[in-house]
């Protein structure tokens, strides 16, 4: 992808999970890349995620909402890939202050100062399909109403207005990808909260049997980090005023069970064993879920491009927990 | 309406403008009531609201959010009138933050409260049309899509999801008003951004003539506070689980025009002159809005009592505004 190439671009949450991955894209593609990132305990950021990147990436441990964030980043960057945050949903239950000051106050302020010195600038933020809560009819678009079930997805869903609003009135040009769950290098394994793929990806990093809450029935549409970054670097290159939220699926909907089975036998680790939610488990799960991404697929051309065995295959060879070939 | 005789009753915002019409009633009807406002300059509040009540209204000077809020108050409450906030659009451009602190940190920190020490307790909040933003179609109904244009409908609608989110989950049993323009006594005239009712009945005080922005056939169906306490009330004595938003609207839709003019003539002041949008006017200008109140008329059988020239009339009739009476 050509458009990116000596690009400024600007990577909030750059040394979490999807934003690491991403960052280390833009780099590759030729940009020239800040990230921004106070690496907020349980956020998933890591410095360790950007080691060894064989170009550079500046590195702003800032958090996006501080008054001391140089004015120069936002007024240089050519595009701004937006994803700092608090994704645990959990952590918002027992903290819904810290999860509102992190996922609202923080993207109120850093909005505020980049519609101000850089007006108009195209911005791809990330968002979550725990907007919809739990899901009126599947596959979900974006018409969907909106009903989180959890203080994150309420805070997610008011700095995904921000970014519509302000762009709408043209102070931005952003756009918001609502993602599902999303799997692949650099998840925070040890880190609580960072969904069902990482506590599955840690397990098996422990040789131990997954566990799988209710009867494994529900449906999700895991999306391989690769293919996300693919929808950030085709957002960030178009321009789609009005101002919309695309919703970002993976390739097929699994049951969970068939997800914690397939990952187990390609791990090479014991069956998975069954388990009852507890209360708190049961308030914020969603039942199933799977994304109807046809929009996005029509306006900028994207779709999922890697299976689910292959992309868990390279997530066990990025942990190295493949046990069969360890034996 | 039997069902507040000796029922404790907390009306947050009880001296603002719906807040003081509603304690008014509420009192009248035989409830205790207590009203929680700390005046926050701007938001309608004025302790005169409720000089002079034939029966005795119990004022707590506090922000709902703090942490001093008195416990009591929150376990002893029957019912929990919501209407704490600031309204005004353009004050929320100014300073977004102060109307995020307000509308959504303030009301955060008080329904976890509320749930807290009073699990399941009755909530109606005092919503807003400002979320459904510039219209897709008309009448709005409650399934209409979320996209308000300024920060004080972003505020408001997470202050929505937090009142039904908490409910779905068991934690409070909250339902919400949409409400529309909203006219009648205690309306604060000589503040700003009370709405372009207070605005009309404000120059006609001062028997200037009113200014109409741009062609004025914008719809508006204004709605007149004392229908509005009875939308309160049914709502306050229905449990409505799940949790669900209710639109308020006034009998007619009516043009601005036609609004100016028939309010200009009753009040005995000359016809309306025309006079262009200010850019920021422009941005927060929604066009046409026409509430579609037929799911509370349905479920509650709510629906608007006073015809407009009667209301106006009446409010005029409350700030002793008819010109031509006084000529």
């Amino acid at each position: 992808m050509k458009a990116y190439s000596n690009q400024n671009v600007l990577v909030t949450g750059g040394l979490g999970f999807i934003g690491s991955n991403l960052a280390l894209r833009l780099a590759e593609l030729g940009a020239q890349v800040t990230v921004i990132d106070p690496c907020i305990p349980g956020c998933g950021g890591n410095p360790a995620n950007l080691h060894g990147s064989p170009f550079p990436i500046h590195v702003v441990p800032c958090d996006i909402g501080a008054p001391d964030l140089p004015t120069a980043l936002l007024r240089d960057a050519d595009v701004v890939f937006n994803l700092a945050g608090e994704v645990s949903h959990m952590a918002s239950i027992q903290e819904p202050e810290r999860d509102l000051a992190i996922n609202t106050v923080a993207q109120l302020r850093f909005l505020q100062r980049l519609a101000h010195h850089h007006p108009g600038v195209r911005v791809v933020f990330a968002g979550t399909r725990q907007v919809y809560g739990v899901p009126d009819y599947l596959p979900v678009d974006e018409s969907h109403p909106i009903h989180p079930v959890d203080f994150n997805g309420v805070h997610k869903y008011a700095a995904t207005m921000y970014h519509h609003m302000l762009s709408n009135s043209g102070q931005l040009d952003a756009c918001v990808l609502r993602l599902t769950n999303v799997y692949g290098p650099h998840l925070s394994l040890h880190t609580p909260g960072q969904g069902v793929l990482a506590a599955f990806l840690r397990k098996l990093s422990l040789g131990e049997r997954l566990e799988i809450l209710g009867d494994g029935r529900q449906l999700r549409d895991p999306v391989y980090v690769d293919d996300v970054v693919d929808a950030f670097l085709l957002a960030g290159a178009a321009a789609t005023l009005p101002s919309r939220s695309y919703n970002i699926g993976g390739p097929q909907a699994l049951e969970l069970r068939q997800i914690a089975i397939l990952a187990s036998e390609l791990a090479g680790v014991d069956a998975p064993v069954y388990r009852e939610f507890s209360a708190e488990q049961k308030s914020i799960d969603i039942g199933s879920y799977w994304a109807d991404f046809s929009r996005i697929q029509r306006e900028l051309g994207w779709s999922p491009a890697t299976p689910f065995a292959a992309g868990i295959v390279k997530s066990l060879d990025h942990y190295r927990i493949r046990m069969a070939a360890h034996a």
